[in-house]
């Protein structure tokens, strides 16, 4: 149905991106500074993180969003700049500077950051970055961009897919950081979507939220919500399909192409958890309310005691049932079913909140596989949730031990 | 003003107990089946965890205790008796057995568990092992019953205190068990305090649930609401004090002191958290409300990022604000002041929600102990808060991960 594409948000049309090592990370062969440009301004949305405490670039974007078309978009690794006192100018200043680089309104740029927490943001290097990254702006460095934005990441997450609306090819591409810090109420990680749909400001705002709620807020890396992370999109309307204004079946396809991108990184996401070495799928059905189904899924994978199980490949399903227990104060718990499954087979560890005689063998092979589903059927009502997570590893340890170091 | 004794459950007058290795636990070197026993029913009061999914002993405990007096525990460690289609019955049966043996009430006793969640317990080595723990009831025996209810307990976690009351010499006894899945809201553990006053069974109940939510239950360990954790409160009325029947000044003692212990309690469960090198106490100040003081103390203290870095006595105080950020929707984040606190020194390290220059090397000094307070003025309000935990290990992933094995 969608065709594949190799390159990420460069993929659609008018849109060229590039990454660069400015200095704000020690490392040099790390990239820390990224731009995305599109030829012509853009109808965008975003979710930002809803923690108290949040980025100056946060502040900067949302002011930027409520009164423009956005055009570009500048994005730093190494440091958050947050809980800075320069920190709102500081930003203010990269986008100026890229305006001017750019010939545009510097109202039109959107910018987020990712790093340390209260660390001055030396905007010196940055300036120099700006320009470099301007002059090697390209329809092919939507790589670039990727690597410019990843802290822990330990590889790029980046799709782009294209498909037909009307006679139109449609493109959308996305790439996105995680690994940390990370646990919804978006945005707790960064996320950058960039499409040549034509789609109005409304709709495609309503699209990014409604398809934001069943993904990427829905992962749990660790529980700790970040201050700075936030996703954004980004249309230009160069594909040139007939504009998308109602809720209409263009409007489907599109949704549904932009749900399975975000599905995409929100799986490439949580797979990529500091420390992990499997992603956990939580898919919980039959419960009495979509917020009862959707506080059971994130609670599961949200568990220590359940992450660490899992990472020993232990089918402790007693924990899955104590995780559920204390997720909602309003479920039933009387007749709970769990089912463990991979790509190795699956096996019903519980049946009416109750243990069933299973292999311990089998279910340690179906768990020590790098994707595995907890399956959790509440038999007491209609709705369905899934979320996802990793398990929890010395590595997490030691990567969160040793992150300043 | 209070004399600390050596024993503990069994300190106050009339009270004997004793631990035994009935087999339940693999390991012969483990005691794994307590009872506390008085000459005299007793008031009693009892808080419980508030999972959904909660163990067989809890809803026998309830039962019994709403109905009667209380004059015996018993409790067992090595299996939770949770989420197994006959745990009630078998609750019922171990009262049972200890009822015909202490020949009292068999709805007199209250009765505990703790471990492993979904295997069935069996109740036959229980047989010979109340047999046998009832032969050897002892007044000497509280530490004993200390240990036939740790898990991974490194330690017995134990204290008894005699004060005056009038003319009349009152003793509290406490023990109790700790270490993983724990996180408040009560009863995230296991808690049994004796004591010989002389108080009403309502006052009993008030001191004890006013004096648990400042303590038990703002320990978090690792965010995991148990299944089966409780806490128990038995007052036989043998150091014949006064009765208290009203909150005279005779209460404020008897209160006081009861507070003393928990927190005392609360700190060794605390610092004996899963895989713990030290206990982190973070002490919030003027906030607007005591919801929003509980909350940042609570959140703060659970966060896995704050955990991590504290392992590695890293002055990560970003990490601190990005979890203030998310505990409340409803704070105000704009005027935090941050000092980090041990018997080293202490050391402010954020300002005004922005960082300040401080040394690295004196903070890591300071962090480099094995109790370390993390002292937070919200400048907002006139609320306080106190909460508890630990550090994140390797320890602990691996104690999880192997939990089974």
């Amino acid at each position: 149905m969608y065709k594949f594409l190799k390159k990420s948000v460069t993929s659609p049309i008018g849109f060229s991106a590039y990454g660069v090592h400015a200095g704000i990370r020690k490392n040099k062969n790390k990239l820390d500074l990224g731009v995305i440009y599109s030829v012509v301004p853009c109808n965008c949305s975003a979710v930002y993180t809803q923690n108290k405490v949040f980025g100056a670039p946060l502040a900067v974007t949302r002011e930027h969003i409520a009164n423009c078309k956005i055009q570009a978009v500048i994005c730093n690794s190494g440091n958050a700049n947050t809980c800075n006192p320069d920190g709102v100018k500081v930003a203010k200043q990269m986008c100026s500077l890229l305006s001017k680089e750019l010939n545009i309104d510097e109202k039109t740029i959107a910018i987020a950051s990712t790093g340390v927490i209260g660390q001055r943001l030396d905007i010196n290097p940055i300036k120099k970055g700006i320009l470099n990254a301007k002059e090697k702006l390209s329809v092919d460095g939507g790589n670039n961009f990727s690597k410019a934005i990843m802290t822990t990441d330990t590889h790029e997450k980046e799709i782009s897919i294209s498909f037909k609306i009307g006679q139109k090819v449609v493109t959308i591409g996305a790439c996105a950081k995680g690994s940390g810090m990370i646990n919804p109420n978006m945005a707790t990680l960064l996320a950058f979507i960039t499409t040549d749909c034509n789609i109005s400001n409304s709709l495609l705002n309503f699209a990014f939220k409604k398809a934001i709620t069943k993904t990427l807020n829905m992962i749990s890396i660790d529980g700790d919500s970040s201050t700075n992370d936030m996703g954004i999109i980004l249309s230009n309307g160069m594909a040139d399909n007939k504009l998308i204004d109602s809720k209409n079946s263009d409007f489907d396809i599109f949704y549904t192409a932009l749900e399975y991108i975000l599905e995409d990184l929100t799986k490439k996401i949580a797979k990529d958890g500091e420390g992990a070495t499997k992603l956990i799928e939580c898919e919980v059905i039959n419960c009495s309310s979509q917020i009862i189904a959707n506080a059971i899924a994130k609670t599961v994978i949200s568990s220590n005691l359940v992450k660490a199980a899992f990472f020993a490949s232990d089918a402790n399903w007693g924990r899955i049932l104590c995780a559920i227990g204390y997720s909602h104060c309003d479920l039933d718990a009387s007749n709970i079913d769990v089912i463990l499954r991979s790509s190795v087979g699956e096996i019903q560890v519980c049946k009416h909140s109750s243990g069933v005689d299973y292999s311990e063998s089998k279910a340690t092979k179906i768990l020590n596989t790098d994707v595995v589903t907890i399956h959790i059927d509440m038999n007491n009502g209609l709705y369905n949730s899934k979320a996802w997570g990793c398990d929890l590893t010395y590595e997490y340890v030691k990567i969160n031990a040793e992150y300043r170091t």
